[in-house]
């Protein structure tokens, strides 16, 4: 008779709990989203759905109606009245027995969670620390999958060595982003991050960056970075959905600047806020 | 109230089963293995548990005890009572809300499957059809991590080109190994396989392949293959646990040899039986 066993306790493989046999869990077979909300308003909830949408075809799963996972977020996010929320779904391919290729017939699964944004008083007012990590990631970084061992690991790393992200470098020796984040570098007027390619996530929150960056006239350039100019740059900051714009005042143990929250990064959380209210 | 949502249940986040807050379904953060039963018993269990402690530590996942996964494992196998099954289990980090860095005190999840093994005597008697994927997976493919979205994509395209397997090759335009096997090209009196490196899982099956090659006096070398001299060996196979030794006679629509499983091959099939019994 099949079994499976759960922790110690053993049970009959067909009385499993489909959730078991998620492929998400197995594979990492599915794409996901985070989004947050600001004073009760989702924010960019149409360039989420939009990316998520390109992550379903990027991965082949089929079927997805999208206006059905918007009217789920709404009635999520209605239901939890968090006027400050963080918002994460996933689809997964779905449920079954264990084999690398799938069977089309398969039911995605969905899943999301509504919960209160962590507070980003002193990342924004103080900067953040990171530590650069080699880019382990896989080639298709464009699409938000639920691979992130990688990115996981990194993290872990940058943390236990005082700092609150891990900025990638990949084998060309160029940085890449964050391992939850876009990373830019402020010189003179001119704002610098890497371009969007596989290697990159088309991050929602830098595009409102460099949207914010060209409104106060300051010059985009879209050209990646090595550690070296990162470390050499006026300013440094990261842009991510659940915190925006957070300035970065130490790379790999050097003070950027002088150490506080530059002038023009300063200028841009402000000029971001324009966008959420 | 922080809420989630499953399909179109919504419920209070807390109330969540530990399961659906797994690291392996936000991060496939964990590690796994497959074994199989040749005749009631287990087959290199502990070269198997080996690995597994080798990827738990590659992903820093501590305080397993390694004896305790041995004991559920035959536990779960006697109970299965299946002679020939198909041993899955894996290890995660534990169950908690999504945060990339990790909390040092979680407890990891656990999860076992005995199902049976699938018959291969038509992939054994006839050989099987492989196509070329790029490597697009990450950069420690020796850690036999849950992060398997590239393999299953690869297995998927060759799936729709009438092949059994994808065989990855990476940017420099070598052969690494296949979706979920080891691949090896026979010429002359050679067996050729990739050798062990980050980016090539160490596979048990493929050390037992080539312990047959050695029995049966072939020159074994490990040195990565092109596409191209895989196209115009003497004779592929591919090795995986659960079927042990597959001949491969068709590589990117190229007839191997005459189409038909080769010679060596054969001879490997059976040493490797000897070392089942």
């Amino acid at each position: 008779m099949k079994v499976a066993m759960i922790q110690d306790k053993i049970i009959a493989f067909d009385e499993l709990e489909p959730v078991y046999l998620d492929r998400g869990f197995y594979f990492g077979d599915g794409v996901y989203e985070v989004m947050r909300s600001y004073d009760g308003k989702i924010f960019a909830l149409e360039e989420h759905l939009q990316r998520f949408a390109n992550s379903l075809a990027g991965i082949k799963i089929a079927g997805v109606d999208i206006d059905r996972i918007h009217a789920r977020i709404q009635k999520a996010f209605e239901a939890a009245g968090i006027s400050n929320a963080r918002i994460y779904f996933h689809i997964t391919r779905g449920s079954s027995a264990r084999e690398h290729d799938w069977d089309t017939n398969l039911k995605p699964n969905f899943f999301l969670t509504v919960t209160n944004v962590t507070d980003d008083t002193e990342a924004k007012s103080k900067g953040i620390a990171v530590s650069t990590h080699p880019d382990w990631r896989w080639k298709r970084c464009d699409i938000k999958s639920l691979n992130l061992l990688p990115n996981v690991l990194a993290r872990h790393d940058a943390v236990q060595k005082g700092c609150e992200e891990a900025i990638f470098v990949d084998e060309a020796g160029l940085v890449t982003e964050g391992a939850s984040s876009a990373f830019f570098a402020i010189n003179g007027h001119t704002v610098q991050t890497a371009p969007l390619t596989a290697n990159i996530l088309p991050s929602i929150t830098r595009k409102f960056a460099i949207k914010a960056a060209q409104n106060i006239e300051l010059k985009v350039i879209e050209k990646s970075l090595t550690p070296q100019q990162a470390r050499d740059s006026d300013e440094l900051l990261i842009a991510v959905t659940t915190k925006d714009i957070v300035p970065v005042v130490k790379f790999d143990g050097k003070v950027i600047g002088d150490g506080k929250p530059g002038k023009y990064t300063k200028l841009l959380i402000e000029e971001f806020r324009s966008f959420t209210v």
